[in-house]
């Protein structure tokens, strides 16, 4: 499940298989079909056997979508993936087209056809998102038809579907007993008037089941589907195969366990009329049409699973508490260790696979184990720290060479917490623009660090307090300054951000990332990334609202290299000393002389 | 148009009118009547023959709803008029509800009758407002009936439509000729696809035209609208009696000039299927109407003149200066004045009608004419400052006693530009939390004032940074922190604002206030407002996105005995003190000697 450094490039097979595909899509009679990136359970990650995007055309990111025709194929990748995705596909057979500018439902708004037949797999599509679709192609004449997978059809050695073993999250992680979870939710389902809930998102069964799976790579997901009941006796779907004697003994006490392949049956069964809750965001096309053939009302909700999932109770905070603390002594170690290589024996991939070997060996030294990391490691010498979501491999693998900047976002999954953290690190002297970049980054990460902002403050109001010393110098950043943490979960995790597009309240107990950066294109990529958590603040005199503040969970030294002093205020020095003399004294009593030296240089106050 | 302070009170005039009321329900077989506070035209201020809520309610609100059923009679209200509704209506009639918490439309699908006619003027109701009315009715069986106004049938001494006469925004005020922005505008109908656009907002007629009214008080609107046709020959719709002979000519060259009573027939004229542009907020849903049953297409855009009115060109911009410049002269001897008055010898209407009398007067001596106050001014004294939307009447009055302080938040009228200024003012030696909390709102306004951002940010982008000194000490206020300024037309102008739900752009030219306050309940309310323009900011090394930054239009001293000056940043010293001199070097010209070494004093370095 850890990272793999090769470089994945199917260019030379795109062509004969868009060409299986166009004769399946002949005797299917649709006269397009359509391949998005995402797998039946809309994850970030998924497994191989769901990686139609990539057979098909190539391209391996993490987000796009493919429309073929029977004259022309086009790929639709967002502005990160704009290079990688012409550097994957075969350009004599997909043309490249702006997710974000021309998404692929405009497409077929003006290049459909009237009559025209668009084939798609409704398993694939959230029900909101083939509404989306529907309403847009209203006017062409086309009409969207659901069908068999087309690319399963042809895909001949396409890999078996993950049935790797469950484990249970016991207790002394999860905090919260199953069962009280699962009549919380029955509760729940209730209250919004609602006979059954269909939960589709397998971290949501991860967190209600307390399990965890190994089912795709980075998040602990166990590909499973669920029926909460409102009058109880909740059903979850999931493969026998998963489950090992204690898993089935443990699921058969809390649900009834069925096959995924009775779901359909299961919901064909619901009593006509049956007020069945779903997320259209998150559950399929295809399930929710098997409500609606079965005579189910639907009842669109949020899945009930996300704002109890996203505030952590107090077992989970402790256990993320330790988490850092392991992942803080092992960054410790590398960044010391770093520090002491010769300039210029590094590569990117070199510095990457050693932090992940210290991690794993700081685990099981401190008594845990690192199961996964908890996604793929952005190693980033020089101009390469300046793509965003830039991943190494052995083609673009560059030294760390002196004098410049080096950029390292990685994270971990550990059995009581997941972490992720970035440090960009001085390689020799850097450019004085490098120091005066990661300074005003600094600010922004000081400025979210201290901020204390009224209960029911939402991340879209706190952005902007990331941003504001760079704004003033004309710099800005073109991503979002923070994404909500799952607890041995997604270490992208709805539904709370610190973004432009964050309209969720941040509740008590939100684990969030505050991760401002900047990147002079070309040069280098600065980011400072620590979690923090949301608590009550204590209430001050003089104040008239309650008020929230953040703990910073994540613990390592932030490079004194790279700070001008000159350009922080005393309160932003003075959180920075603090910051550093917790690392510290924190840190300090699980490493070895030379580390504890180096950590004690490391945190001097300033 | 000048503010009168009388209290209005109807309260015994409440259950004789909702008698009658009923009594014209039964007769048009509708069981409940809608009454919004809205008129025709939708805008915030109101003619006196529109002021149906106030008639039936005795609550005279700029905000609210009524619905009367034959047993129960309901007012809405929001939080900030929920004492004053309470007082002004008669409460063995009225109950009142929240206007947020319990909106009309909720109220009727939660208490209307399976079978209920809801009686509602359309003529009253947007398009869209109507459209959101129907959608959560669906489920009650009740059904909206379209009706005659019955307010209006029962009311006996309705005043009579305003008539007064247009004048003309003439070229050096306006900056563009008419005949332009009309060909821009039927240039922009075509564009969306559109054969014509009905314009409904008379703030767009004034705009589009270079007219202006005065229909209602504080916004020189006529009460007009206007029919843009992508072909050219634009028709306005505006009674005749509203035109002298100047006006009269000068129309008729730009459009064909048509008595408002024609718009149905021409709407009724119109080719089947012929694609009307109208914006569903502003147009109501009677005009709508009329489209639909006329055959033609309804091609639901916002309003086109928004953008266009709301970014002011090189002329509008001068005008505001000098605006600003007579604002800031009458403001700055107003507040030279007060501080001469002996402690306690002023009440909150002497205070407001000597700003006013001030205005008026500078406004003649520097060439000028004070046409309006830009809305009614809020005077709170003491504990009145903390009632947000506080207007002074004789029963509200108090006096301006020593050792407290002082808001006053006002605006004027001028032909070349509206303003809209507000400042807090320590009487005597107000208490040590007053000087932190002015110091605290005070930060926030540099913080707006002193903002550099990427262009394209929105107001909501910019609202944290007003409020982030307040919320690190537990405190907030509880209202935007900036509207949008209109040139010589309505002190609240769209769409842009710095608010919680600011989402338009911040585009060069737009003007908006910089308001951060706090009140303290029962003791004080302080609030700084300056209106602040849009403009490019220079580039600086090291940045990579073009930035905007604002300029600070109003000029009058802030009151440095409020402030304690350990809370300030340097930087934020620094623009305090280049601002008071920027303001001193200005209005000292203008001023008699008392007046200017006042204003020296004020303006001293801190």
């Amino acid at each position: 499940m850890f990272q793999s450094f090769e470089v994945k490039s199917a260019r030379e097979t795109v062509a004969p298989r868009v060409a299986m595909l166009r004769e399946a899509m002949r005797k299917a009679h649709v006269d397009a079909f359509l391949v998005p990136h995402a797998d039946e359970y809309q994850n970030e990650y998924i497994p191989p056997c769901a990686e139609r995007l990539a057979w098909i055309s190539g391209f391996t990111g993490s987000a796009g979508f493919a429309i073929v025709t029977a004259e022309r194929a086009i790929l639709f990748v967002d502005g990160r993936y704009t290079l990688q995705s012409a550097n994957q596909t075969d350009p004599a057979v997909f043309s490249i087209e702006s997710l974000v500018d021309c998404p692929p439902e405009n497409w077929l708004a003006t290049n459909a056809l009237n009559g025209w037949k668009i084939g798609l797999d409704l398993a694939l599509v959230t029900f909101a998102g083939q509404t989306r679709f529907a309403k847009v192609l209203e006017k062409s004449g086309a009409t969207l038809a659901a069908c068999a997978n087309l690319i399963d059809v042809v895909w001949d050695d396409r890999p078996a579907e993950p049935m790797r073993k469950i484990s249970l999250q016991k207790l002394k992680h999860a905090g919260e007993r199953a069962r009280d979870k699962l009549a919380q939710l029955a509760n729940a389902v209730g209250k919004h008037g609602a006979d059954m809930c269909l939960l589709a998102d397998p971290a949501s069964i991860a967190w209600a089941f307390n399990i965890r799976g190994s089912d795709v790579a980075h998040t602990p997901l166990p590909l499973a589907r669920a029926i909460i009941r409102a009058a109880g006796d909740p059903l979850i779907f999931i493969d026998q195969r998963k489950l090992n004697r204690e898993a089935d003994a443990y699921l058969t006490q809390l649900a009834k366990v069925c096959a995924p392949s009775t779901l359909e049956a299961e919901i064909a069964a619901i009593a006509p009329g049956a007020k069945v809750m779903l997320d259209p965001d998150r559950v399929s096309s295809l399930i929710a049409g098997m409500v609606e053939k079965a005579g189910g009302t639907i009842v669109k909700k949020r899945d009930p699973v996300t704002l109890p999932r996203a505030t952590k109770n107090q077992t989970e905070i402790d256990g993320c508490r330790s988490a850092h603390l392991r992942d803080g002594v092992a960054m410790t170690r590398f960044l010391a260790w770093l520090d002491r290589q010769p300039a210029g024996s590094l590569d990117e991939i070199a510095a990457a696979s050693r932090l992940e070997e210290i991690r794993a060996l700081t685990a099981v030294e401190m008594g845990s184990e690192l199961l996964d990391i908890s996604f793929d490691t952005i190693s980033g010498a020089g101009p390469n720290g300046a793509i965003v979501h830039y991943r190494v491999d052995k083609a673009s693998n560059r030294l760390l060479e002196a004098n410049s900047v080096f950029l390292l976002d990685s994270g971990a999954q550990y059995r009581d917490g997941t972490t992720d953290i970035t440090r960009t690190m001085a390689l020799g002297t850097p450019p004085a623009m490098a120091r005066t970049d990661f300074t005003l980054v600094l600010k922004g990460h000081i400025a979210i660090a201290t901020a204390r902002f009224p209960a029911g403050t939402r991340g879209v109001d706190l952005d902007p307090l990331a941003r504001n010393a760079l704004w003033k110098t004309g710099r800005d950043y073109a991503h979002g300054t923070g994404h909500g943490v799952g607890s041995f979960l997604a270490v992208h995790e709805g539904p709370q951000s610190i973004s432009k597009r964050g309209m969720e309240p941040l509740l008590e107990g939100m684990i969030i990332s505050n991760e401002p950066g900047f990147y002079r294109e070309g040069q280098w990529g600065i980011r400072i990334e620590n979690l923090v958590l949301v608590r009550p603040a204590e209430a001050l005199v003089g104040g008239n609202v309650p008020v929230h503040s953040f703990e910073t969970l994540s613990l390592a030294p932030i490079d004194r290299r790279l700070i001008d002093t000159n350009l922080l205020t005393r309160e932003e020095l003075v959180w920075l000393d603090a910051y550093h003399a917790r690392v510290e004294a924190t840190l300090a009593p699980y490493l070895d002389d030379a580390d504890r030296s180096w950590l004690k240089a490391a945190c001097a106050g300033l």
